[in-house]
């Protein structure tokens, strides 16, 4: 199987060979049903509750009735191997099949159904490879039930040691580790994982910008980095009747002028920087009373790491000048932070490449939510499709991608996967 | 007695006659021991509780004590007038002895017991009068517990019909004329009440605006117009890193635009002029997420209605420009429309040549917050006297007023009573 050449792709399978649409739409609808929210086509499969056990037993049952070699870690990760007569690193699709509490069909489910599909598509047609496929699910990618997300891919690639993740509580106090071994996920193999050779994840978008655009396949060149600030906003509550604006210290307006900065902020830095603040809690909330405090966050995200800081530095300048201005007192607390993940430019190629020989339009584009992925690209080359997500709509019982949608990122994740399989990495 | 001669005032009252302090005080702390709220200074006597009948029980006794005329109608307004001679309409003191839930111990309370303090003074004094004095208290002025607020004095003035006002529920569903019953203030007297021939309403500022100016005596010309809408602002909840800015429908953005609008309009029409949005609700008001909704409310006064409408409309154009703006649709309600009420110069101009004549050093201002004077000022010359508010605060347990203050006010009260009982309107 020949490298890749990146000034002239060359196909290394059948033109002909295309994953079974049909297969994969079916598995997609049955893993919906377990956890479907009624009257809608949803799905609440929160991780670690029984709807998940039943939807990891649902999936494992196909990989194992595919032959695949099956491998539960302590986090209750499960990660599928074709059989294989090297011990080479397998090229690893993956994600998640934990949902939010009003989920819909494809968030996570499609990389990993995609997944199974490719390698069942494989081994049907009896290609012979360098290195084995594989697909895993990861652990409670969500971060719906337990903090932080993408937990099961971060103890994965050993970015927080197990016993610290298994002590996790949700919110009624239930932890990983025995909600793990309550539902008979927590298996055997070690933590951190393996390396695989590289991995790729389907996604949907879960955004408008391909469905805007017209175009079928994002090349996902990295993972913006995000900055989220908590302000407590403290003031002086008063009569909105009796008293003279001169006199006031209201929080609500420092919150107000905020929002606008950072939204002007956004604009002026251009397509690469988003600005949100998407909670403002006003107390005490009466229509005749000046708010005493107001709380409110501020999420700002960019590719660029520099371009970030730049950001938080005039948007933190902003607040301090905004808030003295109007007598009000500011305090400041740094919900997360994370700096930008830039994926393997000879993934990103690759895929980037194989959608234009396939006859599909794509771009390049970050991707705004976090990713399994994000975590593999610590250890391995690493890249992600995404797919048009209908509306932009995601965490919602109504999102959509269309089928010739998911059939075209699956059959874009075959081909990836089968040249990363005959590439040789420095 | 002489008539009013506005350009040589004349004190019709030896200059050495004055309120007893103390009197006033103790009563003062007496009526505030009913409803007191542990570990405050504050006070919860809400309309038509137990602890309402308590208070009207007290103020009572110590009217019945001083050999007053009493009178109780029919939605629970207590007035008390001085045995005379005559049956000339008589000169009327009044406020409240209801209070908020987590309320203070003057707000109400003062103008009433002043007013008692007016009467037990002149009676002591044995000064005789063309015309009686009176003090009233009015039901449920706050509105806290049976929506209108200023429900008694409306009632008196005519202004909604007692069966309507018998009939109002509070949040439990108990009518206004069952817990009157049920407290035994349901009184015979008829609705509306006689027409007095002036009345002056003493009350705490509420507002900051004499103690930042040091000025002892609110000389109050009128109540500011009140207009209330709520806007519902429509857009699309969206991802806050996957969704450009560009792309978005963002109503908390609409929301933040109004309120900086709302507040520099303010700053451009001048001190008559206030504005606020108290209330700013996000839904679903999470930090990763571009809300669908907000609810916000935004209160405009002004003491000149002319003036008021060109804020209601500005405002109105504003939302609709910001609203189109950013593709938010809107849904406009008003949930209160009062037009500025005007009290008459003849009493206005009584009460601040009263506070000259005391050297008590005074300002005109109007209301910002409703009283059961703006009730009166329908049916006879009506003014009102402001003392001021530490730091502005009042419908809070931390509501206070210093002992000179209070005497100040009552002592401006009582010779302007005296000089309104000799004054023959036209």
């Amino acid at each position: 199987m020949p490298g890749v050449d990146a000034r002239a792709p060359e196909l290394p399978v059948d033109p002909e060979l295309s994953v079974d649409q049909e297969r994969l739409l079916r598995r997609l609808m049955s893993l919906a049903e377990i956890g479907a929210i009624e009257g809608t086509t949803g799905c609440a499969r929160l991780a670690l509750t029984d709807d998940d056990k039943a939807g990891r037993d649902l999936v494992l049952a196909w990989m194992t009735d595919l032959g695949l070699d099956v491998r539960i870690d302590g986090i209750g990760n499960v990660t599928a191997t074709m059989p294989h007569d090297s011990d080479a690193a397998p090229v690893m699709a993956g994600s998640h099949i934990d949902t939010v509490a009003t989920g819909g069909r494809y968030d996570g489910n499609l990389g990993v159904l995609a997944g199974l599909e490719v390698i069942e598509t494989v081994l049907t047609a009896g290609i012979e490879l360098e290195r084995p496929l594989a697909v895993g699910w990861f652990t409670d990618e969500e971060g719906a039930r337990f903090a932080p997300d993408m937990l099961g891919s971060l103890v994965y690639v050993g970015g927080l040691a197990l016993e610290d993740a298994l002590s996790i509580e949700d919110s009624d106090g239930m932890t990983v580790g025995d909600e793990l071994a309550r539902i008979g996920y927590q298996g055997p193999a070690p933590i951190p994982g393996p390396r695989p050779h590289a991995f790729v994840e389907l996604h949907i978008e879960q955004g408008p910008i391909l469905e805007d655009a017209g175009i079928t396949i994002g090349v996902v060149e990295g993972v913006q980095g995000i900055s989220w600030t908590e302000l407590k906003l403290s003031g002086q509550s008063c009569h909105a009747g009796t008293t003279p604006i001169r006199l006031r210290k209201d929080p609500g307006i420092v919150a107000s002028r905020v929002n606008v900065f950072v939204r002007e902020l956004a604009e002026r830095f251009g397509d690469s920087q988003v600005a949100t603040c998407g909670v403002v809690t006003h107390v005490p909330n009466l229509v005749n009373v000046v708010p005493s405090e107001v709380a409110m966050t501020v999420d700002l995200r960019n590719t660029d790491e520099h371009v970030l800081r730049k950001a938080e530095a005039e948007f933190r300048d902003f607040v301090t000048l905004a808030a003295a201005d109007e007598g009000v007192s500011v305090e400041t607390r740094t919900l997360a932070r994370f700096e930008p993940v830039d994926f393997d430019e000879r993934v990103v190629g690759a895929i980037e490449r194989t959608a234009a020989s396939v006859q599909l339009s794509s771009r390049r584009m970050p991707s705004g939510a976090g990713h399994d992925a994000q975590m593999f690209a610590r250890i391995c080359p690493t890249g992600m499709i995404f797919v048009p997500s209908v509306n932009g709509i995601s965490h919602n019982v109504s999102e959509f991608t269309t089928s010739d949608d998911i059939a075209a990122g699956a059959n874009v994740l075959l081909r990836v996967m089968l040249e990363l399989a005959g590439t040789e990495f420095e």
